[in-house]
């Protein structure tokens, strides 16, 4: 019943894991974006986030895990280029396939929800 | 492979509805506590909630749905009771399996996650 699933309808997932991390959609986008910006600046000022802030939750995250999630190469003029691990990589990639694993496994659940909303006027 | 979940990982889950409503942990839990107590301002009340703030969700459900998932008898000595309805309980179990099937679907995905956290000092 996948495709029954109404556009407008959005899922947001927090993970509070073992050890204290939260692990949700805010962190996932930014290392989204580092992957695609090479740049946790740039990553977190089209997130609308400080600079300050994204480096919060890289440095929070990378204590998190084992390994870093994001390797960086802090300052020199340009700030130098940030990317993610191996482990950075696995981390977002099973994030992002535990909201699909929901959105498919909870079909039914989700469409019989919706299907009890008033219709829109 | 659900057995691997760490007992204390916890898993907050939102649906976005079309129409505009938030379905989270804290409505489902506010559903149970009325299914469980019969009353809106004990079920808001163990969870720390203002009547006032109890009785605005419980609201904001009702309008969201074609039929309401709480009835209830306002005022009287006692403030009248209340119960889910057919619908509220409809409600609350679909968001409850949902959980349970983002728990399922997703073991694989969750384990992998916390297979490279850091292990606790």
């Amino acid at each position: 019943m996948s495709d029954d699933l109404p556009p407008e309808l959005r899922l947001r997932l927090r993970l509070y894991l073992p050890g204290g991390l939260m692990l949700g959609p805010g962190k996932a986008d930014l290392l989204e974006g580092i992957a695609e910006t090479g740049s946790i600046a740039a990553a977190g000022r089209r997130m609308g986030m400080s600079y300050k802030r994204a480096w919060s939750l890289v440095e929070e995250m990378n204590a998190a895990f084992t390994a870093p999630l994001v390797a960086s190469a802090r300052g020199g003029a340009g700030g130098g280029g940030a990317h993610l691990t191996a482990e950075g990589q696995s981390v977002l990639t099973r994030y992002r396939a535990l909201i699909a694993a929901t959105l498919q496994a909870g079909a039914d659940d989700i469409a019989a929800i919706t299907a009890l909303l008033r219709p829109k006027a």
